[in-house]
């Protein structure tokens, strides 16, 4: 199974492509960035035409996505709801099945417990995947993380309801 | 010249179509909704099925979309965000102009002054539009009132600018 996990933002993009079943292999990951001199809808559209290309390069099975929550007063939640909305868009429209997970799940499924940081998320990402060095930017690691917890718990619930 | 004005959300999408010179007149109102139980991919999908009919529908020249903020701790900024970057996108994707203005620009195109309230919006929607009863729900009237907003500003903007 492939999954693309994709950390939505406006001005940065992260999406990770991981592959397998026991052992789990990166097959890519990066950033889209925009420009903040351009209006919403523009940037709405390079987004678009970057995860349209992303889907048609690594054809993944699933997509995933974290479930956001903020909690605190926060300007990003627009604009991160704006990405969101246009990569929940995308791929459910390529027909692939969408996950979303929240934070905590993420940090269950990469560290084994829901209440770790955002560095020890990052380091098992580094671990699980075997890579040489940290994914980045952070957005890319943050990718690969929730796609990674598309593999770990996917198949779980699969047998699970069976 | 015809404008489409959309009230985004996730749960309810208002939009309005208006069209005019010198007086203006609805051609159409009205709003989508998505059921709550439905993933946010799915709702989002319906959403933009509906946006693309009502674009193929109005052809409109222009499409208007109210610049949010949302200053206090908000639930409902990452939803409304969804659904207005969707509606950002499929705009500039069928090649119409896409006009963001603040609440307070519509406050003053609309009703004169940028400190009006929420009901005197609407009041002068009903007034400017030349209704026989206030349009409902209210995101079909806020949709109305962005898009008098375009069709006030874009010609003055043009000949400021010419």
């Amino acid at each position: 199974m492939r999954v693309l996990g994709i950390d939505p933002g406006i001005a940065t993009l992260g999406y990770g492509v991981v592959e397998g079943e026991r052992s789990l292999a990166r097959i890519a990951h990066g950033a889209v960035r925009t420009r903040a001199d351009l209006s919403d809808a523009r940037r709405l559209v390079i987004l678009a035409e970057r995860i349209e290309g992303i889907l048609a390069e690594y054809r993944p099975d699933r997509v995933a996505v974290e479930r956001l929550f903020f909690k605190r007063n926060s300007g990003s939640a627009l604009p991160v709801g704006q990405a969101r909305g246009v990569a929940l868009l995308l791929a459910a429209r390529s027909g692939v099945e969408v996950d979303e997970w929240t934070p905590a799940e993420v940090k269950e499924a990469v560290c084994g417990y829901g209440a770790a940081d955002k560095e020890q998320v990052i380091r098992m990402v580094v671990r699980i995947l075997g890579l040489d060095e940290r994914p980045r930017p952070d957005d890319a690691a943050d990718a690969l993380a929730v796609a990674i917890t598309s593999l770990e718990r996917v198949p779980f619930l699969a047998r699970v309801s069976s």
